[in-house]
């Protein structure tokens, strides 16, 4: 469910639309459940090899990164995107189309604050989770999902969109909701869609 | 393509039918890329862990064992298959159903032995491999997608099918095609199916 009430993008018609996905994108479709656990495979070694969360959480937005400067090409080939005009724009494309592609849910999305450069992204549901109760003992401070943050942010960043992306409410952390905030680091006036010559 | 030519399986006629895929399976579904992109970053960790290769094939294949003893539940619920009469049938569906939902692909399906207790399944194309163009530096002997022998392990334990898995042939290692091994280590009577009371 989408919180309509608190969004604040009104004013900012979206005139892109979602794009159908492809039959070639279709073929490299699968169940997520094997990733899901992968993932968690993926976690579990990392609190082997590192003490302190703070290094684990650090090892998984650094390897997200890597992935998201590798993986933008493949987003941007698939979903037929070609230009955000406004962060506003560019937080809607990465919950509604990216989100729904790579992980098949659709967070939504709040701008929280004036300057309509800071959004965040609430995942009512964290497949990335699903089999995870709580976190692992002795790991009160460990972002499980900090993969994604790294993903965003090195994608972002191939599209010359620096950003500062972390978690800011965890379900596993006893919060209400999971929610990722995004704040983009440089301003830029929102552009006014050209009209056709 | 399959190879029609090598398959002893004329005299097995399979009675059972792929399912189609549910809704509530389908909106499990997500683009294999972001999953294929982590599986190389668990690799390089595990790369990074361990000094040799065999270290590394054995981690790999411990984690996709653990992860198989837990997928094979979710594999049941959404494929609607209820049993394998024969090694053949669970060989055709691994191939035909599980590697279809959890990678998007399906490999083809050969018997290697008399005693037809031993398969391979043949990948003509390895998506865990698609960011992957060679074996890391000093790295010859490892067996970079082994998760997926430890999956397949794992499962079939679950259901009461022993057996041994493992790379036989790996185009990363200069071979024409991937292959994966699976020898059923019990010896079983293929059972005539039940006639309706």
């Amino acid at each position: 469910m989408s919180h309509p009430s608190n969004r604040k993008q009104d004013n900012h018609k979206i005139d892109w639309h979602l794009p159908t996905v492809s039959s070639s994108a279709s073929a490299h479709h699968m169940s997520r459940e094997l990733f899901v656990l992968t993932y968690g495979a993926l976690v579990a070694q990392l609190c082997k090899d590192y003490e302190t969360d703070d290094e684990v959480n650090k090892s998984l937005d650094k390897m997200g990164y890597n992935i998201g400067i590798r993986l933008v090409e493949d987003f941007l080939a698939h979903s037929g995107i070609k230009k955000c005009r406004s962060y506003n724009e560019t937080a809607d494309i990465i919950a509604k189309v990216a989100f729904k592609m790579y992980l098949g849910i659709t967070p939504s999305v709040t701008c929280s604050s004036q300057s309509r450069n800071e959004f965040s992204l609430i995942l009512e549901k964290n497949p990335l989770v699903d089999f995870v109760e709580e976190l692992p003992a002795g790991r009160s401070s460990l972002c499980f999902c900090n993969l994604l943050c790294g993903v965003i942010r090195g994608a972002l960043e191939m599209i010359h969109l620096p950003a500062d992306v972390r978690f800011i409410q965890d379900r596993l952390k006893g919060d209400d909701v999971t929610e990722i905030g995004i704040l983009f680091l440089r301003k830029i006036e929102d552009k006014k869609p050209k009209r056709n010559k």
